[in-house]
């Protein structure tokens, strides 16, 4: 029998891909060089030069039957020591080879981080506002997950609200920093205050709290910016990673979770990850992707467009009234919009051909997103469709 | 948490992987070219060429940002397309994209094709012997695997014990034809006969029973074998590929469901796959590994090493009086032991350099598995031992 949940879920539409088949519909009318599309959170730039050459140099120099072999249930051994290596170097925390789990990007990992420390009925918090797919990913596995609403003065975290919904189902916090949609890094004094939390609230309730650490942003962080590693702070802390912002490779499915070598249970989650993916389809990502990340493991893509986008849009928008929290990282923008309903907001400016996507689905109504991983080129221009749409719809000069 | 179920499934240990473990120690000390390790099911032939050449030429002419770029959540259509078309050629049924979903292998489409036609508490129902994975795979989803046992003669169906079997709670029959791991390919009167039941039995309980067609050996039939193509005698058919075998690219991770266009719900069952994708981190098998196997969709690596080993085993092993049904495909052979606890049998070939797997965790005790996916001279070889080992321990001449 059909399986009645999987099929409701199908009347759910999703927001931001409505406005991005707006878009490109659009674009077949115009051209799609003149929609303003800010809807989608896809990487901009190329991936680096050496990511491709080292894909090449496998394909025409390997054995091509230990390239194109079956990965070993915990994950090729090259990708998972130069992983520990690079962490251990740039966060001086001791990642060895058995603390890496390599995922298919950090949905991949958020899989089997969930399941590795919940069963069905435990809670997991998160902090809004929050990345939508969290809710599918978590509460798809049997586990649910609650949401503390969000601090609109600067989207660091709400913690009056986080202490009363804490209690002893919760088995883990899910956090983002730097955070889609807000753009927001926690600062230093939010981690330290979250892990006092933490550490305080599993000794009472006798189990640890974990951290699930959703870090696919972690490369795109701005100049001057308070940015702590989460698990320097922490040692129950389950970093997921993605490649796919920081080497521009979302279809590629590579990531990986890094359990702290310090949480007491490390080895054997890593272990228990191996497990969990023969009953969820996993079976470890790409192995020639692993192998020419692994070639590639300090590198990025050139991210410094967007911080390039991110102040010309700040600037304008504090300079057309908007509020806004001014992002320290990620490609993305959250400003208030400039009437209470943002879905009305976003639709009057659809008008313009300016994508903007309501908050609503980010747990924080009367916000829009936007993801500036477009062109600086186009971005100015959108400035100007921005001025004439406030000033032609709200009056702002 | 950590989550019990599956810190427990730690302590319970792969014996092929032992096998393949003792196997790798022993060829340190004796050179791995005299060790005859028929334990892993690893393909043992080349990718095709123009495989290779698609990745290059794509790694050197697409636009990297498409390339790399988020597949489209039902996959990329390129992909689809092509595969429709192929499958819609070659076994004349109207497949058209929208039937195809892109999944990473074998092992992904079958964790998406259970949840999209089973709840928890709901049965499947599977052949001895059969896959040993189909257990986590099928029970850490919440329904539950059931095992038919074999019918030892021909390891065709056991159509009474199947029908003693199936119940109210079955919602799927999962099948695996050519075989692993008896290497048996179901006969079109099995397939006739399968599908009776199961149209009589759909109707009885008012609910319709899939067949979950696990077919990653499809392209791996011997000569003159009747190998009937499943999806053509039953509508409600789930066929769960991998390229794995065909084209040697086990971990590239790439495979597909395809629903018969004559299934009722087909269109649904590939959306309700977009939305599984959610809860259990899929999220499209890699992008530039979907679009190269679309530019080789009707190759295959050459497989006809696997007949030649086939007959050379099959043809030694029946001379020195093992009971041993012919393989019609696959690269597996499945005898029966010369005693009757194969585990005994196993450990002493051990001492012959002979890794043979015990057929108990396929749910067939008293039989053994061969893997000949390694070179024919290498099987040849083999014989000598094989002939020794029965000689010395069971007094065969």
């Amino acid at each position: 029998m059909i399986a009645e949940n999987y099929k409701e879920m199908l009347n759910g539409k999703s927001v931001i891909r409505e406005l991005f088949t707006y878009a490109t519909e659009r674009g077949k009318e115009i051209g799609y060089e003149n929609v303003f599309d800010y809807s989608l959170g896809n990487p901009s730039v190329e991936p680096p030069k050496n990511f491709t050459q080292a894909m090449i140099d496998l394909l025409q120099h390997a054995d091509p039957m230990l390239l194109h072999g079956y990965s070993p249930t915990l994950g090729n051994p090259v990708f998972r020591e130069k992983t520990a290596a690079s962490l251990a170097r740039r966060f001086g925390i001791p990642y060895t080879a058995e603390d890496i789990f390599p995922t298919t990007g950090a949905a991949g990992a958020i899989a089997h981080a969930v399941r590795a420390v919940t069963v069905p009925g435990d809670e997991i918090i998160t902090f809004a506002p929050f990345f939508p797919e969290y809710s599918p990913y978590i509460n798809l596995t049997g586990a649910s997950l609650k949401i503390v609403p969000p601090r609109v003065e600067d989207f660091q975290i709400h913690f009056e609200a986080f202490e009363e919904m804490i209690n002893e189902k919760t088995m883990a916090v899910l956090i983002n920093t730097p955070n889609n949609p807000s753009g927001i890094v926690y600062s230093t004094e939010t981690i330290q205050k979250l892990t006092a939390v933490l550490t305080q609230k599993s000794e009472e309730y006798g189990h640890t709290i974990y951290i699930i650490s959703d870090e696919p942003y972690r490369e795109i962080v701005f100049d001057g910016v308070d940015a702590p590693c989460v698990s320097q702070y922490y040692a129950n802390t389950l970093v997921c990673y993605s490649f796919s912002k920081s080497l521009s490779l979302p279809g590629e499915r590579i990531g990986y979770i890094a359990v702290n070598p310090a949480c007491k249970d490390s080895a054997l989650i890593i272990n228990m990850c191996g497990q969990i993916s023969r009953g969820i389809g996993h079976n470890c990502p790409p192995s020639i992707i692993q192998l020419a990340v692994a070639e590639v493991i300090d590198e990025t893509s050139d991210l410094s467009v967007y911080e390039t986008n991110m102040n010309l849009l700040y600037k304008e928008l504090t300079n057309l009234g908007f509020t806004c929290v001014k992002p320290g990282g990620t490609f993305y923008i959250f400003p208030k919009a400039l009437e209470e309903d943002a879905k009305i907001f976003s639709e009057k400016a659809k008008k313009y051909d300016l994508m903007l996507v309501p908050g609503d689905s980010f747990g924080c109504p009367g916000y829009f997103r936007m993801a500036y991983c477009i062109d600086t080129e186009k971005v100015e221009r959108s400035l100007v469709q921005l001025r004439k749409f406030v000033k032609e719809c709200y009056g702002v000069q």
